[in-house]
């Protein structure tokens, strides 16, 4: 992939989970939408990690990350009480969005399970876009004045 | 059972949903945790039958329905894609908090799938207790002086 | 959009619900994963106005649609209450594979939510990929021999 | 609480979790459905402490947990990210069945948030009550002759 304006060191957080019954389904997997849900933890502890509590965000600076669009490609099922690793890194960045990707991979025999992106548009609490404040930039990549 | 001061009389609404897939868990049948989802559905249905949007009670009125406890006995399961017929009443109202019960059948052969509660107090949005407006008396069957 | 081999006429299919309160998130709108289980209820509601009963499918045929790939452009949030109307259409399908697309519209005042798509393959209850029964070719609008 | 027969000794299994943003509703706090999804994390970890692995039983020794009846009360509201310390123990169990108690505090001030319990039936795959294989009966506290 080519380098793009915006593109940003890649910094990759692993976190852990575990498979919950509840996420599973007849097929006896997991149900698909529920990698979403994953993404979005790898994601707050991608933050936490780079020194961000998005919740404090959200309180005291009024940013919401809010999702522009979301893509998953499933290559192998994840199983009921696997443990999962969940691979986040920021993509791209300005100051208005931020995409990040991931790729999941049971532990026991990382067997890859999905990739995937999410792109987030920085919010209002009244959900209108906004920028991110500066003292944020460095911790999702962005080098640029905006 | 006896009646009590509080008791109302019951009106029973009736509320209709099929099973989603998503529901479903590796055992193949409704994960338990979604029958109380399915309550609060019959709880909306109750309230807009009995002439009260909740959506509107919250943002007009900043009346809050939490959920204090919550019962449910699990008579047989729920399959997907079966249709669920949600039967849902008031059992017990006060101007700071009201009592819903319900049962749950399959619209197909009848059978009991489950039976239970939630019980409620009125809260600002700021989740403190609070009573309810008398305006809304009436609907959830309280007839004291509250 | 070119007109592509396994490309279908499009027939759209409708179907509507209602945003839960169990759907919403602390930003106040329908949590971004929940579109996901929207085009799943789409998704079986397709097949059963082309005559398809998806349980049966799964259990009479032991065909399972796996879901191989999904995205979503969230265009505007939905909110609880909302009456939301899912439109699902056959965008390209073989006999080991389909693509169905959808669009979400706020039932209310029209305003898109969220379009997005899922690709599908067609697989054993053990989940290897398989051959969809010629008797679903018309339903699912595979014209070709396969 | 008088001493039954049936009753065990209480080992009390802690396992912690975070809070997702999925888990969240409008009103600002976690779901109330989601505590029974908490209840069945806490269940496994239970197990997992006594030597059982949960996915292992179902597969090998085909015995389910099936849920007969859940009860909760709420004492205080989860918040997002908060850290959530999940207590679980079995307060009765015979060869047929098993009763689980939990207790959820925050992990930071140690407020209860939920104290509630599952009660289980022993089935088979296809879902007709069963007796526990004699080899769990220590594991669940089981000490009679069943």
């Amino acid at each position: 992939m080519a380098h793009r304006p915006g593109d940003v060191e890649r910094r990759i957080v692993e976190t852990r989970l575990r498979v919950r019954y509840a996420e599973t389904d007849q097929m006896g997997v997991v149900y698909h939408a529920n990698y979403l849900v994953w993404m979005e933890v790898g994601r707050v502890e991608y933050c936490r990690a780079a020194g961000i509590r998005y919740r404090e965000m959200e309180r005291q600076d009024k940013v919401l990350l809010t999702v522009a669009e979301a893509g998953c490609r499933y290559h192998a099922p994840a199983l009921y009480d696997d443990e999962v690793v969940v691979r986040t890194w920021v993509a791209q960045a300005h100051p208005r969005m931020v995409r990040f990707e991931y790729e999941m991979v049971a532990a026991e025999d990382g067997r890859r399970l999905v990739t995937g992106f999410t792109k987030h548009v920085f919010c209002t609490p009244a959900l209108k876009p906004t920028k991110l404040p500066s003292k944020y930039f460095q911790e999702f990549g962005i080098t640029g004045n905006g």
